[in-house]
């Protein structure tokens, strides 16, 4: 199976950006990524004045898949998360929810093995590896890696995860598909402005469904089937999920917009990614069982 | 065991409501309870035009328990939550998330079995039965039943549930506890206005804990404790809470400031529990595991 370097990299997804490599729809790709700091840091005693702020966020791409055109969908599956045996976080003046309350930029390094992180003070933190900026070319101007969005990005989701499947509205010719920013533990939320950041390698698969509007990303695991939604405020995004998914319901299927909401009340679940980012991001998760009889098609 | 009929129910969590029934700490009671309509809904061809709007989210109390005094906290041990078999819920213009998109006020009915939830076009939901408005009464003016804060009220939580334990400050004497508007099934975020509303009886044991200053609602269940914070955003309402438990993690532990913040950022979950009363609540929760080495007391 074919790797890409951690060195093809990129700090904003752009329609412009020349592809690191191409290859076929059905393709399984390993991307060797850095850490959100781009490996700047690796101890908790490194000079923090030198870190270059410019390198922030690297994803690893781009890749261009040769079938992908404006218009289709992009299905990317997480096969694999493999990850450094350490982590880094950060916590800093005007960083995270508590940005007022903070002072020195201090890092913390938590080294990781089986499974589980070491905090200190006797803790050992369940890992759940996840990818916090992965997504495809925007239609419109490049978005900086740190800015989540309908074309992905620094969506920071905690069910990005091994066994998760993203679908993508394709917006450039190949897609032009990137991610990095892995985490190795992150709470929903991640107040402080970090998960525990680790570089690693993703192995994912690449499929274009060909003549598949979508608009917003969606992501599916085992049980479940929903909508990643960024915006400014929580509230904005959780409209923003709540309308695409009563659409797609009243669209899809017998129900009217009504039961569509009160479906949507019942039986869906909101979830905060993030709130950190220069804009947040909710999902909105459905249960598939649910959904089973209404033989709908997200796609 | 006493019961508490639900004719002795409040619309508004008051220092100066008489009480329904006194007990000492320690007690386990039964609280009956309207469903959040007051019953005044019970099929899906009522003439909506009748509903006394005035009567919404009743609250079965007020509980004066004998040993409470301002700066104690009460412990309220959910035991049991029995539902009638069938709930309502309602959408309509104005409410929820999607008010602007909404027509006509719709009712629909919900038949109630063997924990399922019939919501037609083949759909059997799985019920989390909860409840919806809890409470003591505030420090200051009267709050009516329909919002939540710190005195609990209105906080629409889905972890409100068989097994769980709140601790809520205590503001007048005897607390003057009540509850009500008991869902069968709710999606975090209630992004319609409703869950799956159901009459029905909540068996309840109060603990007074004495000189305990608390300032926002704790939930505890077999593997978590967190808060329950209430603001006029999400983005205010997580705030509050990472400020709480950072705050306390700080002063209860050996943990800085710094580490603090950086430990809710990979293992505090930032939940939402409604979008749509007054004031919208999200809970931030922490594994009870990860705090043992800690050793400290959120009490």
């Amino acid at each position: 199976m074919e790797t890409v370097a951690k060195e093809n990299m990129f700090y904003s997804f752009s329609k412009d950006r020349e592809a690191a490599v191409t290859v076929p729809s059905g393709t399984t790709l390993t991307l060797e990524t850095y850490d959100c700091f781009e490996n700047q840091v690796t101890e908790e005693g490194d000079n923090y004045g030198e870190i270059d702020w410019d390198r922030i966020n690297p994803a690893t791409g781009p890749v261009y898949i040769e079938e992908a055109e404006p218009g289709d969908c992009l299905k990317v599956t997480i096969n694999k998360i493999e990850l450094a045996d350490y982590g880094m976080m950060a916590v800093g003046k005007g960083l995270g929810v508590m940005k007022e309350e903070m002072e020195d930029l201090i890092f913390k390094k938590i080294p990781l093995q089986q499974n589980k992180g070491d905090f200190g003070y006797g803790i050992s933190l369940d890992l759940n590896p996840m990818i916090g900026v992965i997504g495809v070319a925007p239609e419109g101007e490049a978005v900086s890696n740190g800015t989540p969005g309908d074309h992905g990005g620094n969506m920071d989701n905690k069910k990005i995860e091994e066994g998760a499947v993203l679908y993508f509205p394709v917006s450039a010719p190949g897609a032009l598909f990137g991610l990095g920013d892995m985490h190795a533990a992150m709470g929903d939320g991640e107040v402080g402005v970090t998960g525990i950041e680790a570089a690693g390698r993703a192995t994912v698969t690449f499929e274009v469904i060909k003549n598949k509007q979508l608009s917003m990303p969606l992501l599916e695991n085992e049980t479940e089937i929903g909508v990643i939604s960024s915006a400014a405020t929580l509230e904005e995004g959780i409209h923003r999920a709540t309308s695409f998914l009563a659409g797609l319901l009243a669209r899809e299927s017998d129900m009217d917009k009504n039961n569509a909401v009160m479906f949507l009340s019942a039986a869906g679940q909101v979830e905060v990614c993030q709130v950190v980012d220069p804009l947040v991001t909710v999902r909105m998760m459905l249960q598939k069982k649910d959904l089973e009889p209404l033989k709908i098609s997200f796609l």
